[in-house]
């Protein structure tokens, strides 16, 4: 067989685990949208069963065999089938790690994890939630067994989702972020000039907010013939391919802004995703290269666009004439200035910029313990709330206002968090250089204009796939690598005049 | 290893394959009812490559050691337990028969002939289609080679839907039933007593349509907690697990009744599903007996219950209450009547009760005359319009309304139309039965009670599951074999009341 046959008899066998792959998306997509209850535990073991099957498609001897013999050929290949190659290569060394028993297992418990923690934050009731913890957490530090690590058993779970970059690291530039966040934070609550909200607290029409959300979105170039929006519980993206990039978001009918932001946040995934190249269809280049720069896209999206003041300019009369008499009067400014409210508050998601940061490293310090084994489960809702009284200034009321919010421990997910907090950072990095290589920017952004960025973005980062690591995408494009001071520059710029510090 | 264990050991094996079964379930679901467009594409590929997997799975060389050392041994397994072993065997012989690529090429041709069939019946055009439906009669005729039969190629297709029944007994049961429904259609026509439909020709409310068709599934016992209701092109119940049972329908503004019987048919459906027994779960006795079986549900709820006289006497003070002066003044009895009005016409899924086999035979005569080899593809409209001439005495305006009209060829489904009569034909059978031991069944509709009729139907025919074959359960209940006889009775009394023959 000639390396081209092989390459591509690799291309067959690695497709049918991708189909898998986007199986189980559907799946859980389905889940977590549409589901009945009832459908839970059958869902659990399909999952569980789809998991074992690709994990034994993709560990399977004549795989690994093509595999490395593509390896050790790669110089006959093109450039980009010997990235395909290597970075492929490096996903079977990982799964190799993980017996098909134990991921059958870990699948199933999330499973049953997840259904616990949907009751237990309807009850406000971590209890409920603790013993599926407990095990999802043995699991976790099995699994970082499993991977080896160098440092902390957490770098094994963070090299999931950001390779590159260690827990010793990451502690790093998080100790020199918080204090600057909780410095400006401070300052901005003890500001006087605080935004009028008064208009905001009213009922607004769930269906006027999702309509703005589509619009909002197809402005932003998101493909509704390559995708579509639902409703859960908690938003997300996933993708079943790149022509199939799906997101979710939520309507709370006292909240203005919050469905919107939802949409625009996943509408950066999302367009991330259907931004793949189409020669890389179904293969690993075909992916994030890391969650930290699908974050980045998100957050890019949801916060230097979305709450802008020439975002604001375009949108205010829009919003005006779907809502009527209800927004008379309101100007641009008063929308920028309230969705731009900085607050201490419970719910990370719903947090400000300000504050945001700090919610994802105080669970990163949790799951840091958690891992290392400094923190038992049972204790987490203790050090939970003692962590938002130190870094946000606030006594959490409950368990659902606290170490129950967030869905990602029931799915298993530890080592996640941080990559949110990566991705304000990179996005504000690039940020910095689209502004110099895109100077109408602003002004095209105040006529509802996005075709520039989108497309700055697809030639830079979406087409990119996993070519390049994530710390050398950054530093190619920004010629730095990833650090808080374009954050911090950022924050202080259009915090420092919001609130006239 | 004990008997046990290897049963046990089987079906830990086999349950494999019917998580991915269903996996491929809930991807077909998504397919038809919330899939983008352009995600036809990938979601082919990965329906083609679970349909290859789990083929491959099923076909495995140890399952089938496993599966005939229990057939051999079964006298040492209980009653319940030997049926699963002889049932599960005869679906691994049948299963063995059909090479892994064919089963991936076949279930390519589907997803690309649905597609095109999407499009070819949006602009009723039947030579855009043509070409997928001559590959999959191509692979239909191929696949009947592979299956093996005696007399007619297609009584090895038909025997997937409906085992234990050929060719020459359909054309027998069908060439005694068509004359005589012509006929009683004939004189429907000619009577003078036809209902006032003047009232129905009116927008009725989508939504109301929607809740109203709901509040009927819930009466039935369909369990919500266990299944949803969507929308989609053409009404379909599809099974994830016995508590994952969900139904579609479809609504028209200008149709009263259309949703309403599209939501109580598929209701039936899903009934039967909900109704298999909790110690068969995961295991080929959770299934239907066959398609006839599974339609003499649909049926009987839809036409014998839900187009009944007392039905009407409950549901009508409801409709009016929420349409409104819409139905003022408007009896049960008009609603018994409009419901029942009997008109040959073009489509099937909304044709009466006295046509509706007509539909059905014609179907059938094209589908053997396809794979018998006696008709081209290219042929398949001119000869459509023929059958319905000769059948139903119009003239086809169009393939939309005809030939293109229903999804079946686009799946490569043949063998399953006349699955659809001999549920009609089965439904009457069995409800003859049911008038014999629950004399109050008609005062219990009539107060909108079916708790009566469910269990009956639980006891007698959604709990045995794949227990029994079709023919030897209606015997059990019946006395009689499959015939027409009951349907005839069924049709000439209620129609010979309200057309006053």
């Amino acid at each position: 067989m000639s390396i081209q046959d092989e390459l591509k008899a690799f291309n067959t066998q690695m497709g049918e685990v991708i189909d898998v792959h986007a199986a189980m998306s559907v799946l859980h997509w389905d889940q977590e949208v549409f589901m009945p209850p009832k459908g839970a535990g059958a869902r659990g073991r399909q999952l569980a069963t789809l998991a074992a099957l690709s994990h034994r498609l993709f560990t399977a001897e004549s795989l690994g065999e093509r595999l490395n013999y593509l390896n050790v050929n790669k110089k006959e290949l093109t450039e980009d089938q010997a990235i395909q190659v290597s970075e492929s290569l490096y996903d079977y060394e990982q799964a190799q790690k993980l017996p098909e028993a134990f991921v059958e297992q870990f699948a199933q418990e999330q499973s049953k994890a997840y259904e616990a923690w949907i009751q237990a934050r309807k009850d406000s009731d971590f209890k409920q939630f603790a013993p599926h913890l407990e095990i999802l957490v043995d699991l976790l530090r099995q699994k970082a067994e499993y991977m080896g690590y160098d440092g902390s058993p957490y770098d094994a779970l963070l090299s999931e989702y950001e390779r590159g970059i260690s827990t010793a690291e990451l502690k790093t530039i998080f100790s020199e972020l918080a204090p600057r966040q909780r410095d400006l934070v401070a300052k901005i609550v003890a500001s006087e000039h605080q935004p009028d909200l008064a208009w905001v607290d009213k009922n607004w029409d769930e269906q006027v907010q999702w309509d703005l959300g589509v619009d909002v979105l197809r402005d932003m170039g998101y493909d509704f013939d390559a995708g579509r929006q639902d409703k859960s519980v908690h938003p997300f993206t996933t993708n079943f391919d790149q022509a199939d990039v799906r997101v979710t978001t939520r309507i709370h009918p006292r909240e203005l802004f919050s469905g919107l932001t939802g949409s625009i946040h996943e509408g950066g995934h999302a367009l991330y995703e259907q931004g793949f190249l189409e020669c890389d269809r179904r293969t690993v280049l075909a992916e994030a290269i890391s969650l930290g720069i699908h974050e980045s896209q998100s957050r890019m999206w949801e916060n230097i666009i979305g709450r802008s003041q020439p975002f604001w300019n375009h949108y205010t009369p829009r919003f005006q004439a779907a809502y009527g008499k209800q927004l008379d009067g309101i100007t641009p400014e008063q929308m920028y200035a309230a969705i731009n409210h900085v607050q201490p508050s419970f719910i990370r998601v719903e947090a400000d910029e300000c504050t945001y940061n700090l919610h994802v490293i105080l669970r990163f310090e949790l799951e840091v313990d958690l891992i290392e084994g400094r923190l038992d489960v049972k204790d987490v809702p203790e050090a939970w709330n003692a962590k938002v009284k130190d870094y946000l200034g606030l006594d959490v009321p409950d368990d659902a206002h606290g170490c129950l919010q967030d869905i990602h421990w029931s799915h298993g997910s530890m080592g996640y968090f941080p990559t949110y907090t990566l991705g304000n950072l990179y996005a504000s990095q690039l940020f910095e250089q689209i502004e110099k290589d895109l100077p109408d920017i602003w002004s095209e952004v105040g006529a509802g204009q996005f075709a520039p960025l989108l497309e700055w973005l697809r030639a830079r980062v979406h087409n990119v796939g996993r070519r390049k690591q994530a710390t050398v995408l950054i530093e190619d494009i920004t010629g730095k690598a990833p650090d808080s001071e374009a954050f911090m520059r950022y924050l202080n710029t259009k915090y420092g005049a919001l609130y006239q510090l």
